[in-house]
């Protein structure tokens, strides 16, 4: 028969999420009655808003009619979408073209690092968002797995932790084509700040690296000054590529939309365009997101629309406060939820699937195993602020009983 | 700066529908009062029919609700649906779990060559779907772009031609390991006989190959005793991976829904399941179809929905047989167009960008050229039924009048 393909052979058997998810089954199976809440996965809860709404559910039955029809659009999305998120989320800082319209963040990132191919070198945050280093491990552009280190080779894994203010130190000799950057960071919820950011992006030229950039959970950045783009640090359009998605911003994980931006000006070293290879991937292997997701897009960035976002952000900011408070109560030493919807916190000396495990048996509530993001979250747990809020006062009240 | 990806460089400037839709453009802005008719992209232009568009118009309304809202799915698909697709579309004859819902099959295509990486050799129909070739370039899975042959090197090309019935010559000395094949095909519009598939699949068993087997067009089958899926022939399954949509049995193309079945007997030559990495690479780079989407699948399976699926299929068969009729009475060697919404027309000793132009400037008819799928769709048009049955209509009548 045919070969396995042998950059899927080093990935370990399970994904962070799934192996969440069965250890949930299991304890379901052994405790029939029990009623377990999941602050784990960043799954969105709360039911869309009107306007919202009113837009997919308009263009669902106007497909139905011969003027509201629409069969294949461009692959880069609906032109007065790209227009749109270039002139409200990025105050036309960035022209249309540039921003292509996608089913998700993760699906773009996947796409991406199909484009770069195998060759480049990469960085991660660590902790960070798994597709980053899974994505390339798929795509050939790392190294064997080393189990001691909890790392693979051919990685560079930029330690974030509350003794660096979860901005990594950033050192030349350890120079790679490809950052991967998220801010707010999940897992850890740090929002950079800006002159973090422009170290990064200096940091960037100075290396000739590539940053791509992701920020889908840029509208929970609430504090004054904090920049919510990369394309708000001067020169950040020679060097990064932005990633983001209408998931966590107006409650579409499940709807599918999201969008990439590729300045023109971002070059190889051939001095050809990246925007244009990025074109031919999403033109060969994408068809597009689906146009009735896209019409959502559109009415979430109306006036009204924007109003619900701010409102819909608001409500699960609301939930990590609650999460936050209350681990701070007991004594948890805990980090995020303010510009973001995650809390990280710390259990020195425990390992963290020891403690999710603890949490999820006793307490019957999910969490995310911070090892799960890479080896600096090793004795950390995420919360995710994402839940119905009756859910997630009560999840704080069973963590107090367990004594934590 | 950052290198470029090389297996980007082999790929030539354009993907064969953007260049179509240059050159129409081109003509519009040349003749601004120009009605043009496309017959070009196969892109469904018929509204969605009742029952399907009530379930789409009710699952967007309900995302308004606390009981209808729903966030991140299973990225393989909601069960209920994998489980309706296994029943309503393939008799029982595959498990649930072995069909994977997608955003399409072009999407799924592109991932299927991510996963299966770049030491595997190819082979396709020549002509063909451009994606099976593209995508493998991208993928790294190909040698450079041979410009005398029009071929790239590492690829084998099954010449399908009205000599051999559009049917391959399976040679075993070309042995490959990943074998594109779609029925019906297009652009040919060939649908392959079962016993012509009981050939592929021995083939691919004695040359211990995998068919990705592209089932996108399968219900425009209407003659009898013809298969529309790989697995009505025995043994197919430990072979075959078989690919499909939404998009031309119900109007989908723009909403984006399809699926991927992998059998769990399909195994690489170390023993291993190839749906185990084709589950790690959908909840890797993928987060699932939209849930709007897939409750419009579940409705395109109900009974109802089913009903509707053969009239829409049945709108489109009507339109290519006025194509194929037009075409014949004007004396063009034509076929497909019965189990097909394509139209292959021979126009020998021309260039295909040459008729394409010329039916272009003196019909305002779009076509695609036949050299656009391979090297020997040279000399062919590929007319696509998909339209408004009155632009048909009015496009045969202009090809009447221009004299083809």
């Amino acid at each position: 028969m045919v070969s396995r393909n042998k950059c899927m052979t080093l990935l370990p058997a399970g994904y962070l999420f799934p192996e969440v998810s069965k250890r949930r089954r299991t304890v379901e199976e052994e405790y029939p009655g029990a009623d377990i809440i999941s602050l784990g996965i960043g799954n969105t809860t709360e039911p869309l808003t009107r306007h919202i709404t009113e837009s997919l559910t308009r263009a669902s039955a106007g497909l139905g009619t011969p003027a509201g029809y629409s069969g294949y659009g461009d692959e880069q999305g609906m032109s007065g979408l790209r227009a749109k998120i270039a002139d409200r989320v990025y105050n036309g800082s960035v022209a249309p073209d540039e921003v292509f319209v996608s089913d998700g963040a993760k699906c773009d990132i996947g796409r991406l690092q199909l484009m770069f191919g195998r060759s480049q070198t990469i960085a991660v945050q660590d902790p960070s968002y798994p597709v980053y280093v899974d994505g390339s491990v798929i795509a050939g552009a790392t190294g064997t797995y080393d189990i001691q280190r909890q790392q693979y080779r051919g990685v560079t894994y930029l330690r974030c932790s509350p003794e660096n203010g979860f901005f990594p130190e950033l050192k030349d000799a350890e120079k790679t084509d490809i950052i991967y950057f998220s801010s707010p960071n999940n897992p850890t919820g740090a929002a950079a700040t800006r002159q973090e950011l422009k170290g990064l992006v200096e940091y960037a030229k100075r290396n000739k690296s590539i940053i791509v950039y992701d920020a889908a959970y840029s509208e929970y950045i609430v504090e004054k000054g904090l920049p919510k783009s990369i394309y708000e640090i001067d020169g950040a359009k020679d060097v990064a590529i932005e990633v983001s998605s209408f998931s966590k911003f107006i409650g579409f994980t499940g709807v599918r939309l999201g969008w990439t931006v590729i300045p023109s000006k971002l070059k190889y070293d051939d001095g050809s365009q990246v925007i244009r290879d990025w074109n031919r991937v999403t033109t060969t292997v994408f068809n597009g997101a689906s146009n009735i997701a896209q019409q959502g897009g559109l009415a979430a960035l109306d006036d009204e629309g924007l109003t619900e976002l701010r409102g819909t952000v608001s409500y699960y900011l609301g939930n990590a406060k609650i999460i936050l408070k209350g681990l701070k109560a007991m004594g948890v030493e805990s980090y995020g939820g303010v510009n973001a919807p995650y809390i990280w916190a710390r259990f020195p000396g425990r390992r963290s699937w020891d403690i999710f495990d603890e949490i999820l048996r006793k307490a019957y509530v999910v969490t995310t195993p911070g090892s799960g993001f890479g080896p600096a979250g090793e004795g950390f747990l995420r919360f995710s602020a994402f839940g119905h809020r009756k859910d997630v006062e009560e999840a704080v009240e069973r963590l107090k009983k367990i004594k934590l």
